[in-house]
């Protein structure tokens, strides 16, 4: 299946600038999208990164990269009009497994895994006439298009294809229930989780 | 299956108190339990809620209640002794169906539904030594725990079991995904998404 990470090159993850610097959001950006190609990878897939800037990190041999300079919804929306099945899966979810991506292909014609905070994380598309928009409250806009298109949709309910790096206490659920080279960096960095009453938080050691 | 739903009846949810009244916490508390008790009764179950205080509300024939001061963890354990496999469900999850009880109930001797930020959402005891400990990181605290007793642990991994509602920027997730009366609740009260370049927000209108 056609399958599509889109990724922006530049100046990523800015919502983490309050607790990390430019080259630190550079790594992390980096090393969550190399855990998510490489997923895809040993799930059989063959992704292609859609990135706004050349890339020059070290990736698996079956993933290729195409620059595209347009933002995110305009290079998706024109990968998917040649009107194959595809199937794109956002850039910076850290707790993704093999497993999880098996069931994001479903018989509907739009599959949506959604992520906090009303994100679309990924997507399998069916559906000929199914364009994306990104913008704002994803998943209840791709739900509406969907509809508009006559499309079956079908949600996976998923807390790891959910999880995307986006604010700073996302950073706890690497630290929680992450993937070891992402977490490494993050404890790397001074990073830790304190507990109390309530939900865990980050602190970090300088 | 001996079903326990723990309710903090006092105070409750002060974490959003810089948004919400004592009134309006102590209303969507009881909103929330109600919804997690009536889906449980609609998956079969026929759980105890296990109060701090006694309960003025209205809740399915099925569903008992039974009041116990003790803190959180130590009530629940004292449910535990009597070695009977038990279902122990939160009561602040607004987005849970039937369907996702369902997947609570594994083989294995402790199957964990993790929350946000290192919680313990739901819990299914088959092993007779396991205890709870619902401070700090409960989830890393829970596996631990059931490693000790030599526990064979299986986790589910569901968005709307992850969901709790404990801070402001949960009650999104109400508005986006929730059940119809949570959901209304807030919407009445005046709150309602703003849709940006990143995560929906909360917003108020009085």
């Amino acid at each position: 299946m056609k399958t599509l990470v889109p990724f922006a090159a530049t100046n990523p993850k800015t919502r983490l600038s309050p607790i990390l610097s430019e080259a630190e959001r550079k790594t992390i950006s980096r090393l969550l999208l190399k855990h998510v190609v490489e997923t895809l990878a040993a799930a059989g897939y063959e992704p292609t990164v859609v990135t706004t800037a050349p890339l020059k990190i070290e990736l698996p041999t079956t993933v290729s990269t195409q620059v595209d300079t347009q933002p995110l919804t305009a290079a998706v929306n024109d990968q998917l009009s040649d009107e194959k099945p595809t199937l794109i899966v956002m850039a910076d979810l850290p707790l993704i497994t093999p497993g999880d991506i098996g069931r994001l292909t479903t018989d509907a014609d739009i599959t949506i895994a959604p992520g906090l905070g009303g994100g679309t994380n990924a997507l399998c598309i069916r559906e000929p006439a199914f364009r994306v928009d990104y913008h704002g409250a994803s998943c209840r806009d791709h739900c509406r298009i969907a509809a508009d298109c006559g499309a079956t949709v079908e949600t996976v309910d998923s807390r790891r294809l959910a999880t995307d790096i986006d604010e700073p206490q996302d950073l706890v659920e690497i630290l929680l229930h992450g993937d070891g080279r992402i977490r490494a960096f993050l404890e790397d960095a001074g990073f830790k989780i304190e507990t109390g009453d309530g939900r865990v938080r980050l602190s970090r050691n300088r």
